[in-house]
């Protein structure tokens, strides 16, 4: 095993390992890299260019990313990662500190990227857990990445050995972004945790898709810092899917943006429109999360939403949280703190009833089938996690408590984002729009 | 049938009917009344006096109601209501005019007010199923006045004789504050609206608690122009109970407030330990609804509340909605706003997943005991509807879709709170705290 250690960040290379799935995978064995500084404009010609240099970014301008604006002041700071994992899809090279990024077309396998040192349940059992989740549940093949405290290193490595995984790196850090650490300070001063790094993987194109169970303000923050946003979007935010009586309704935001305008909350409806339409419904409804139905209901940003949404042709008015599992609407908007609060109360009674039925199954002896059709009713849509929409690439966010399982759902959901070119496809649905 | 229609309010009059009834249980026959005009020092002292006059009352300064304060200019407006319906605790009097309010003591039977005109399913078919659930499922005897379009009252009439009811009285009105009407607007213009009747009931203690399914900010602001608030509270708030895995927790405010101060949250901090006080339980938790359990989480006068509330003892710090069903806190505080939308999306939930384990029933043919143990669960504690805390008088808020089985469980809570002399109860939890 060969690693290095520089500015609290290791690499972990496994080159005998991986050569062999890496050749008939086109994810070829790792190369040395050196330090470097990239600026924005490099990292987004590195997948044309198969000799660009790993670095922290300078960051490309958004509009009214006040967020980002914080961070203007890092923007020509030099990288502080100076040795980084090489991707399995980069081609092999004998030239040190040249990283040879590989066009997608050539590397037929999704690279997941799966950062869990900030959750809530971070631990080597955690992670163990979670890949053996993966590696025994998924049949399709993935490359993976996984971030993890040096001491995990050698846990890891032996899982691989006897469970023969193959197309698993491991991306070593000190450094996490705890769960009670501000956001812009955190993502400042740590720029070798694993949930910055991941996002740098992510920007090279080296990373396909990335999954944290991390601080989701840093998460944000991060992404809005190395990602440049989608056309006409002003506000990253959180959608996730929840089921409902019919198809699964789409939920934006569910926990990126606190407070919001009523522009914002119309880019919420049109990042909603484009995925619920990028997922095949042909003519999605548009609902506004309110405690009435009427519209001079709720506060006044809503007020103004409902005037502004009127607009939209599949706008239905406003929604209370008890008709949202009818079904009738296919995108349901509201700020990030009342979406949170919808989406773990759903979460919260879920749970509670499904204990309350376990309890009473003394009630009913064979009532198994039952509990499990519903628990797959229930979470089959949910437990993807929450992908942050507005930002050129392809994020999700776990729950902090998220279990091997969740995650496992979240990898699959991930697979099948990056399958159905999602990404692109949400860049056309916008632009169309 | 004696009616009488003065200003939109028709007094509904069944001596006949009433007498025997009313004698048995010191609820006398009912009385004349003439137009009067009293402040709201005369309904106050209406309670120790069997001779005063039923009319719209001054209001009193409160704190910080700027609802109530828009509501000045109405104070000395004469009374519209210049027949009302004779309390049946009301003493048998041959004097026009003069009305008895029987002292407390003397009227062993509690007497419920429930107005079903400006809910969502008014309608005479929703009036009679509800009636037949009172009168068929509820053992205890106790005293009623419902309010109904004249065109209904012929058919209550003939609902009565058929089943033998016996202290049941009609206030009749054509006037009814509609779901999307302004609060303020509505409750200055529609005086003869029922839900204003049933608050003057209240006032002058004609009512021992009021039941509505109407507009909610137009009953908040009708309680806030007709009762004192309680000592040291500034708002108003809804109250409701939710069932957890241990002990129901008292969510307040699910829909009075939908703005909020950290003093405002506070206050309904107070109330909610004292309502926990008052149903016996010694030392409440509170918790306060946020998106995370972190002190910095959340809106900043989530923030400032949190500095605010940990000089309560039994502060628990933030909870998120997903916890709250765990039963570690008995008190969830938050703004009306949020409070609304966690609460139907709680029972939004609850009813898709009935819906589906009714769905799934045939894995499991026999698994009626399971759901309907289950139902009860869910619903034991939620039905009752929500208390509109703060104000000097027992009012039940229930949704505007309450079906009959809701308004029944609904009329059971109102009786317990009377029994239970809960007002007086909260009362001085409140001065102790």
């Amino acid at each position: 095993m060969h690693a290095k250690t520089v500015s609290g960040l290791t690499t972990q290379r496994k080159k005998s390992m991986f050569q062999a799935a890496q050749t008939a995978e086109k994810c070829t064995s790792p190369t040395e890299c050196v330090p470097s500084v990239a600026t924005t404009e490099d990292a987004r010609s590195s997948q044309k260019s198969k000799n660009s240099r790993l670095g922290f970014p300078k960051r490309s301008p958004h509009p009214l990313t006040d967020l980002s604006d914080a961070l203007c002041s890092q923007r020509t700071s030099p990288c502080l990662m100076d040795n980084v994992i090489d991707s399995q899809r980069t081609k092999s090279t004998e030239n040190p500190g040249a990283i040879g990024v590989a066009n997608p077309k050539e590397s037929p396998l999704a690279h997941i990227g799966i950062d869990l040192l900030g959750g809530d349940l971070a631990s080597l059992a955690h992670l163990l857990a979670t890949l053996h989740a993966l590696y025994s549940e998924i049949s399709t093949p993935f490359c993976l990445t996984v971030f993890a405290h040096p001491d995990m290193t050698s846990s890891i490595e032996a899982f691989k050995v006897a469970n023969e995984i193959k197309r698993l790196e491991v991306v070593e850090t000190r450094e996490v972004i705890d769960m009670d650490e501000d956001p812009l300070h955190a993502i400042r001063k740590k720029r070798g945790a694993s949930m910055c790094l991941g996002m740098e993987l992510l920007k090279n194109k080296q990373l396909d898709a990335l999954i944290s169970t991390g601080n989701t303000g840093a998460l944000i923050a991060s992404a809005k810092l190395h990602l440049p946003m989608l056309k006409g979007i002003s506000r990253a935010a959180l959608i996730t899917l929840l089921p409902t009586r019919k198809e699964p309704v789409a939920v934006i935001d569910v926990g990126a943006n606190i407070q919001c305008t009523p522009e914002h909350l119309v880019h919420f409806a049109q990042m909603g429109l484009a995925y619920q339409k990028s997922r095949g419904i042909a003519e999605p409804k548009i609902g506004l999360l309110n405690i009435g139905t009427e519209e001079k209901k709720g506060r006044l940003e809503l007020r103004e939403t409902y005037k502004l949404l009127q607009s939209f042709s599949g706008f239905a008015g406003n929604v209370e949280g008890k008709e949202v599992f009818s079904g009738k609407i296919h995108v349901l908007v509201t700020d990030g703190f009342t979406g949170n609060v919808f989406l773990k109360t759903a979460e919260g009674i879920s749970a509670f009833i499904l204990e309350t039925l376990h309890n009473n199954k003394k009630l009913l002896p064979f009532s198994g089938p039952l509990l499990r059709r519903l628990e797959q009713e229930l979470y089959s849509a949910e437990y993807p996690g929450a992908i942050l929409c507005g930002v050129d690439g392809i994020i999700l966010k776990c729950h902090g408590d998220a279990e091997p399982e969740a995650l496992k759902c979240s990898v699959e959901g991930a697979l099948k984002l990056i399958e159905e070119n999602f990404l692109n496809k949400i860049k056309t649905e916008l632009i169309s729009d």
